[in-house]
C-alpha cells in the first residue's frame, strides 16, 4: 500500500482545497520571483527523476527548468532509456529509483501503472500526464483563470472566486476532461461538457461523489452559453493517431470558433493546453484572439509545478 | 600511451586494496551526508560527460543523481548523439570530449572501446559497463557486503572482513563474473563459479596473477555450499538477445532458489545487479527474502561512485 | 518582425567588429579562469534551451558544459521531443518556449525555421547550424586563429590582426564557406574558395554587400597559395548523405594534403571543424601534423560560446 506519509500527486483529488489555496498563493509568488530573477532555491541538492513514455515539449520544458530554478537537478528518462514494465516490473522500478532520486514524474498511459510505481516509491510521485489524468495541466489553467480573472483584493489568486463559475469543455471526453470533473467538484465551479457521439466522458473515471458540478450538452454551442471559461484540446491525442480520421469526422462541430466565444459571457476566456491544430479544434481567430491566454497558461505550469514540488518536497513553507 | 598521471577506472584493478579501504570509507561518509540531506559539493564546476552506447536506467540514474549530489554537472550522450568510432575515431571522440569536461564514464561494448578512449582522454574515465568487466557493480556490491557484514568497531564498512569470504557465482560467465575474480584476487576472497556448459568464465580475461582465489563447480548447489553471498545475473544479458532461446534452455538450472541459499551459510546474502526476472535467475522467494539486499545494492550504486569520482578527480581528501 | 531589444546571432553579421573585439577578449577571459578552475557564475538561475534537429556530439558538450560551467542550466530537447514544425507552428513553439527559458540554441535545417523562432521568441537564439549558417564555429576558429597568431602585446586576441589575412576555404560550399564570408567582409580579410564543379558557394546566401572580400579559384592548391589559414570540411555534410557517392567522386582533388599546406604560408594553420574523415577531406599527415589546431578549434568552440551566451544574456560586462 502507499505510504500515507508521502504525498503523491496521482489525480487532482489527491490534494484538497485548503492545499489548493497554498499552491496558488506559493506559484503566485514564484512568478514574481521568477520574473524579477530573485534567487529561489529551497530544493538545492534534490534531484527530480522525469520518466516519459510519451514525448513532450511543454511538459518536459516545464519541469526541467522549474526544478533548476529551484536549485535542484534533474534526471531524464525516456522510453528508450527506460520503458516501465518492460525490463523489469514496475514495482522494482520504483524501489531502486526512489532510493537515488527525490522526487518522480511520470507521463505514462495507463492511470494503473503510475499508481503502481507510487505504492512501491520512497518519495513523491507527479503525474505528468496518463490516459486518464492530467492534473498538473488543470492546476495551471486553474492558476490562469485566478491571475486574469479572481484575484483578491491583495492581487492574490484566491480559489473561493471560483465557486459558481462555469467552464466549458468542448470536444475529447479525455484526461483533461476527467481532470476537470474533479477540479470542479472539489472547488465549487460547474463542467459544461459537450464532446462527440462515441466519445463522451465517462464520470466514473473521476471517481465523483455526485453529478452536480458538470452538465451534459449535445450542442458545443449550447455548452459555451454563459461560460466564463472555454477550453479544449486537439482531436487526436498521443496514442490515438490510428482513429484519426474517424476522429477528423466526428469531432467537425467541436471546433471552438468565434461563435461558440459570443455564446460564452463577453468576459470568457479561451484555454487550449497546447499543441493546438488551428482550424480542427479551434479556429485561428480565437486561439490568436484576445480572449486567448494560452501563452500565459502554458507558462504557468512551470510556476504551479514549482510550487507543486516545493510543497511535495517541503510540506507548507512560509 | 595512457597518461600515467590520469587515474582512469577501467578494471577493477585498476585500483588497488589501499584504495579500495579510502573509497569505501569516503562512501560511508557520502551516505550518511546524503541521508541527512548534508550538502557536500567537492565537484562544484566539474562536469561529468556520461556515454551510452547500451541503454540503463540504474547507471544512468546513480551517476547522474550523483554527480548533482556533488554540486558537478552531467552532459549526457547516447548512441544516437555520438556512437563511438561511428562519426570519427574514438581517439578523436576522445580528445575532443576530454578537452570540454573533467570526466567521462562510458558504457559500450569492446573493453578495447574505452581503453582507446581512455589513452587519449585528458581526464578520467570510468568503465560503466563493458562486454568484459563492470567494476562500479562490484565495487557497490562488496560495499553493500561490508554494510551488512563486514564493518569494524566503529561501524566503518572494513575490506580486511572480505579474507576467507566465499562469493557464489551462479550463471553466466560474464562481465560481472569476470570483475568478481579481479576483485576476489585483490582483496582475498574466494570466488565459486558454476556456469552452464559453454557460458564458462574465462579466466584469462581477468589476467589473474594466479588461479588460487576461484573455484569451478558443476553443479550451482555445490556452489553455493557455506557461501558468504549469492549472486547472479540475467541469463541473457543487453546484446546477446539473439541466443535468448538457446539461452533459456542452458541455464535451467541456474536459478538461485530457497534450496540454493540453504546450502550457503545461515547469513550469507543475496545480491543481483537488476533489471530481475523472478523464475529465471532467481525466484521470488529469494529475492523478496529476507537475505536479499537488491535494493541496498542499487542505492549504493550511487554512493559508491560518488566516492569514486571524488577520488578520481581530487584523489584522497579528508 | 523579430523584436529589435533582443539580440539573436542566427548569423555571423548579426555582431558588429566592435562587438567581436569584446567577445574575443572575453573568451580568452573565460577560458583562462575555466583553467585554473576558477568560479565564474554570471548566468546563475538563466536556463539554455538546446533544440537539435539533427545530432551533434561537439555543439552538443560544448553549450550543455559551457552553460554549467557559467552557472546556469540546460534542457535538452532532441527531434524526438520536437520537431519544430510538426506537432505545432514553430511560431507557437517559440512563443511557448522562450516563456520558460532565457535562451535558446537551435540546430536545424532551413535558415528560415530558425528566423521565424526568432521572430516569436522572447529571449535570444542562437544559431547551432542551419543549412546555410555555422557562426559558432566561425566564431571559434577565429578565436583560435588569433591566439596561435594574433595577440596584441598583452597576449589578448586581438581582430585587427586578421585585416589583410588569407583563408583558404577547400572543399564543399556549404554553411561553413557561407559564414567565412560573412566573416571576412565584416573583418577585413579576404577568402580564397576553391569547390568542385557542382558544389560552389552562392554568394547571395551571404548577403555581402561586395565581391572584394573573397576570390575563387579552379585549383585548390592555387586556393591555398600564400593562405594564413587552410580550412576544410567532410566531403558530405550530415543531411546529404544520399549524394555521398557523388560526392566522393567530384571532391577527390579537394583533399587538404601535405602539397597543399606546402602551397600555404610557412606559419600557416590547418582547422577542421570535425568529425574529419581522414584520406578524404584531409590527409592524416596535416591534420595530425604541426601546423593543425583541430583539437584547440574543438575546445574553443566553448569558450567562444560562453562568452556569447553572457554577452547575449547579459550585454557587455565588466
Amino acid at each position: 500500500m502507499t505510504n500515507p506519509a508521502i504525498k503523491h500527486y496521482l489525480q487532482f483529488n489527491d490534494l484538497n482545497a485548503d492545499e489548493y489555496r497554498h499552491l496558488f498563493a506559493r506559484a503566485a509568488l514564484i512568478k514574481k520571483k521568477f520574473k524579477a530573477y530573485e534567487k529561489h532555491h529551497p530544493l538545492v541538492d534534490r534531484t527530480l527523476a522525469m520518466i516519459f513514455e510519451k514525448a513532450s515539449t511543454r511538459t518536459r520544458v516545464s519541469f526541467e527548468a522549474g526544478m533548476y530554478q529551484l536549485g535542484g537537478s534533474v534526471v531524464h528518462l525516456t522510453t528508450g532509456d527506460s520503458q516501465l514494465g518492460r525490463a523489469e516490473p514496475i514495482e522494482d522500478s520504483a524501489k531502486v529509483i526512489s532510493r537515488m532520486v527525490d522526487l518522480v514524474m511520470i507521463r505514462t498511459y495507463e492511470q494503473t501503472k503510475i499508481e503502481r510505481f507510487a505504492t512501491h516509491s520512497r518519495v513523491p510521485v507527479i503525474n505528468g500526464l496518463t490516459n486518464e489524468f492530467h492534473p498538473c495541466q488543470i492546476l495551471a489553467d486553474l492558476f490562469t483563470y485566478l491571475e486574469h480573472r479572481g484575484t483578491d483584493t491583495l492581487g492574490q489568486p484566491d480559489p473561493a472566486r471560483l465557486a459558481g463559475k462555469v467552464v466549458a469543455w468542448v470536444g475529447d471526453g479525455n484526461n483533461m476532461a476527467n481532470t476537470w470533473l474533479q477540479a470542479a467538484e472539489l472547488l465549487g465551479f460547474t463542467v459544461h461538457l459537450s464532446t462527440p457521439s462515441g466519445y463522451e466522458v465517462d464520470p466514473a473515471v473521476a471517481g465523483l461523489r455526485s453529478s452536480g458540478s458538470y452538465k451534459i450538452f449535445k450542442d458545443p454551442r449550447d455548452a459555451c452559453a454563459g461560460a466564463d471559461l472555454v477550453t479544449t484540446d486537439v482531436w487526436t491525442s498521443m496514442g490515438y493517431e490510428a482513429e484519426n480520421e474517424a476522429r477528423m469526422r466526428a469531432f467537425a462541430n467541436w471546433c471552438v470558433n468565434a461563435d461558440m466565444m459570443r455564446a460564452a459571457k463577453p468576459e470568457a476566456l479561451f484555454m487550449h493546453c497546447l499543441p493546438a491544430h488551428r482550424g480542427e479544434e479551434v479556429s485561428a481567430e480565437v486561439i490568436d484572439g484576445p480572449q486567448s491566454v494560452v501563452w500565459d497558461e502554458a507558462e504557468n505550469r512551470m510556476h504551479v509545478q514549482k510550487a507543486l514540488m516545493e510543497y511535495l518536497l517541503l510540506g507548507r513553507v512560509a
